[in-house]
């Protein structure tokens, strides 16, 4: 018999007839659910801690059909189809969940001691933002909604409304049609805001110590189970984490060879790895901030530096050579803004309501956005998102 | 000049040619975002504490447009336009997100405490949940997809999934065309789901000292600045809260003159103010659940009592005689599930992904939805819930 806590076993002498407690046993089938009632006695040749259970009353709630629809030799996409039985099966991925909630009650934690309002954004946009490329769109009584692919704007929004410390877990929609290891269409943001920063150091700052903080109590509460369910070590992050330039890391790759086709100001998967495995080799470091990226492969709204029209104050963090967060100090002058937009030839029509936050006052600020299944990915040592969201969405990928 | 902790003065006085601080100051627009350094000193004539600031240089971030385009006389909707001047320019609207980050962090705390896995389920559904009729529909690549109107399914599968006790804090959405001060297409639910319940009174249970435990939390961090902000004294409830069953309500709002058209079985809102004024009257409480609903106006899943096919055991909650959450246990049955839903001639065809969550061992369970924004509602005496929301979402609102 099996519970949330773990294993135990249960032991029936066969009886005389009309046992009720028999004739209920052997109805029982594989992963049906069952209330059983008895005596807890010693047994020193019980592997499951020396002890049993000797029932009294076996109360059948749910019996399950046989065969089950998965076993031990199913492959991953059925595993998802039947995802309430993959999990219940499966001790990592119990694991998992728990461990997901002690990481997000930890950087809440850091978030609220740091002064954070938590937000509830809206995922209904009336005009799709930024590009729209990415954007989902559906049908809102008599018009057009979108679903929002980050809370980028709104939580800017808060902080022009006086709210000076933003913190936001949500669902983000991405339609992207990305069939790689970790993209998904749906997927849970942690997204923090911070108003009169002095520069986006102030950004990072924040994030590594959230991190430390959130790591730690995961290394306290799971270490044990994780080393168990998934073979791998948490190790908490020392604070700061290691910073390189864009410039720099490209510089370092070039020379160690990498040399790929396209990606020539910003990193490709490759890249990302080769430069998380060098600032490794060079600090012992897991994590590495990656700073300055080109203007050009960032968002109009990312502020750029004084004197340094083609670079913005952003960075993205990496954890193991992916990629879990990126973040950026946001230009708040709206002049300015415009006039990065109008540099990217962006229609800012639809985007009044946005521009307009930056008209009345909107100090200073900068933020990060962080996806949680990519983290857990790392932690734990997932091969794929898949495995570290609950109901996995993807292009082809909608049930359960 | 004001920051998110109040307000102090700036005092300078007018200096010779080329006062760099004068000048600055005479720039100055209302609501400008501004950097005063300066010495703190006494002023005893000063309202504010006594305290003022002798400015040594001053630096405009962000210099505000004139004239805002809100004031004091703005009715609602323009202000929900402009919703980031109007909530930085209100105390009261800057005390109600700072009450909901401790309403929700004393929730989690309460359910975590007892044991809760916090889980994100997919907003994104490949199939319409229930009817189909409040329910936005998208594109989704080659096909269709549909906004989630409530975790519930997703929620169940987590209880099959062996997650004991399920919490989950998340947008749902709701296609409905719903003007009043209570509705919104995009609302916050907090959502709870048990496994291995007894019956539904543990759900009840749960939710009592849920609230108490929170509203708690929000008395000894906020009741003064609740009062002074919206006049309210916060009562921290007693549990149990009361309970009466739907024909007891019914009764006695008959016997005290109710007599509603249409709502024979149901409670209409005056019915729900009338039974919350009557039980405020018996007992002082201010909450009060409403149990056995008639099986008529529940979902096919609520769990029907035994031999009474003809009620659920489920219950609402009202508070001040406004309804914030609904509840119940769930039919856990397979068999019994497919009878229930062919009762109410639903189609089952688009649900069996939900269907299978009850083939193989789901244990007996229940859970409730609570709206977020509603209880912010009352709490603060608030006359609508645009007021409750940071960007309210109705049929004629998609902006901000």
């Amino acid at each position: 018999m099996r519970d949330h806590t773990g294993m135990t076993q249960v032991t029936h002498k066969r009886g005389s007839a009309g046992d009720v407690v028999e004739s209920e046993l052997e109805r029982l089938t594989t992963e049906s659910a069952v209330r059983i009632t008895g005596r807890v006695v010693d047994n020193p040749i019980v592997k499951l801690g020396g002890l049993e259970i000797i029932p009294e009353s076996v109360e059948i709630l749910n019996l399950a059909e046989t065969p089950l629809p998965i076993d031990e030799h199913t492959g991953l996409e059925q595993r998802l189809d039947w995802r309430f039985l993959d999990v219940r099966r499966r001790f990592p991925a119990q694991v998992l969940f728990a461990v997901q909630t002690t990481l997000e009650q930890g950087m809440r934690e850091y978030a609220y001691a740091q002064g954070c309002t938590e937000m509830h954004t809206p995922k209904l946009m009336g005009t799709a933002s930024e590009s729209g490329a990415e954007v989902f769109k559906l049908g809102y009584f008599d018009r057009d909604a979108y679903l929002a692919q980050s809370p980028q704007f709104f939580k800017q929004m808060a902080i022009a409304a006086g709210i000076d410390k933003v913190f936001e877990i949500g669902p983000v929609f991405r339609a992207e049609p990305s069939f790689t290891s970790r993209h998904a269409t749906e997927f849970t943001g942690v997204d923090v805001e911070l108003a009169w920063i002095s520069d986006v150091e102030d950004v990072m700052a924040f994030e590594e110590r959230m991190l430390a903080h959130a790591l730690a109590k995961v290394a306290e509460a799971h270490g044990e189970a994780i080393r168990e369910a998934f073979g791998v070590e948490v190790t908490v992050p020392s604070v700061p984490f290691p910073r390189i330039t864009m410039a720099d890391a490209q510089e370092i790759l070039r020379a160690e060879g990498w040399d790929p086709e396209g990606a020539k100001e910003d990193l490709d998967p490759e890249g990302e790895r080769g430069i998380a495995a060098h600032i490794q080799r060079e600090t012992g470091h897991e994590f590495v901030f990656v700073t300055d990226y080109p203007a050009s492969i960032r968002p109009f709204y990312h502020m750029r530096p004084a004197g340094r029209p083609d670079l913005t104050s952003s960075f993205d963090l990496m954890w193991k050579g992916l990629e879990i967060t990126t973040g950026a100090q946001r230009e708040h002058r709206h002049g300015v803004l415009l006039k990065q937009a109008a540099e990217k030839d962006m229609n800012t029509g639809p985007m009044q309501d946005y521009l307009n936050t930056f008209r009345y006052g909107c100090p200073p600020h900068g933020g990060l956005g962080m996806g949680l299944s990519r983290v857990l990915m790392v932690l734990l040592g997932l091969d794929s998102i898949r495995e570290a969201s609950f109901l996995f969405r993807g292009p082809n990928r909608l049930t359960p």
